[in-house]
């Protein structure tokens, strides 16, 4: 475990058996409170993208849009939210996937990516991979080219990365 | 009216009857697309709090996610959540707000901060001033000190100023 690693996963919280049982949840409110840790965090997934000439970060609610949004800072670039089904306010595309129980949707502004721009996909968490692959579907339905997704925390054994293969991927801790 | 709020008020879309008839909705989304919009927008609302020795940026879920990180990143202090309810992973606090129809809920974590901290409190939009003065009466119940509210677009006939009299309240953009 490289250095980086050690110091988020100091700021990253594990809460046994939420949202359910068996689960154990990676909390990273504490690593947001660190000024210091976040930064080595955005500026680290930034640094993996920063010769991929990314036009947009696209972050995905609601976590997300924090990690994405400062990643797109760092950037330069602007930021464009992907959102759950019934918050975008203006006309959009939807894409709906498989979950463990159930069926979720995503949307984003028709507007949000133009033809032949580059994105990078910035999410908290790669577990399953079902969220990410379903944004990088819609973002290639309007014309988009995937730089890749950056992810905070990966849980490897959920092989998300399966589904997302193909694509640069950088995370910064595995669990 | 100023040339801040002139470039602002070109990159944000008005929506009319969005959530429902008769609400013009006021959308973001082309200025967070705008990397020199948005950071002008970001370092004003940055420089507004810059001498109020601010220990953190608490954001209201989710527009405020965006916004709030984005000063807090630039002010070099830790970011907080606001969240809507049961979103929160661990020991959380709650309080209750009215809405125009109905009651709603926003939570913190326990720890989010600490008794006697400073902290500024960031949103999109001023409207009611409902969900910023519930969040006020939140973080002032765990003992924090308030150094001020910031949004990006205050509506000024919603009056929402009146519910956070006494406080610091930076806008940039009115209608």
């Amino acid at each position: 475990m490289g250095k980086l690693e050690k110091m988020l996963k100091a700021k990253i919280r594990s809460i046994p058996d939420y949202p359910k049982k068996g689960i154990l949840f990676r909390d990273i409110t504490p690593l947001l409170k660190s000024p210091k840790a976040f930064k080595e965090c955005v500026d680290r997934l930034a640094a993996a993208f920063a010769k991929e000439k990314v036009d947009y970060v696209v972050g995905i609610e609601a976590r997300g849009f924090i990690i994405g949004v400062a990643v797109a800072q760092v950037l330069g670039v602007g930021f464009v939210p992907i959102r759950k089904e019934g918050k975008l306010p203006y006309k959009k595309i939807s894409k709906s996937y498989e979950l463990e129980y159930g069926r979720a949707t995503i949307e984003m502004h028709q507007d949000g990516v133009e033809r032949g721009k580059r994105v990078v996909v910035i999410d908290d968490l790669l577990a399953t991979g079902g969220t990410s692959q379903a944004a990088g579907e819609l973002l290639e339905s309007v014309g988009a080219k995937i730089a890749g997704f950056g992810f905070v925390v990966e849980l490897k054994d959920l092989n998300g990365r399966k589904k997302l293969k193909g694509k640069k991927i950088v995370s910064l801790v595995k669990y």
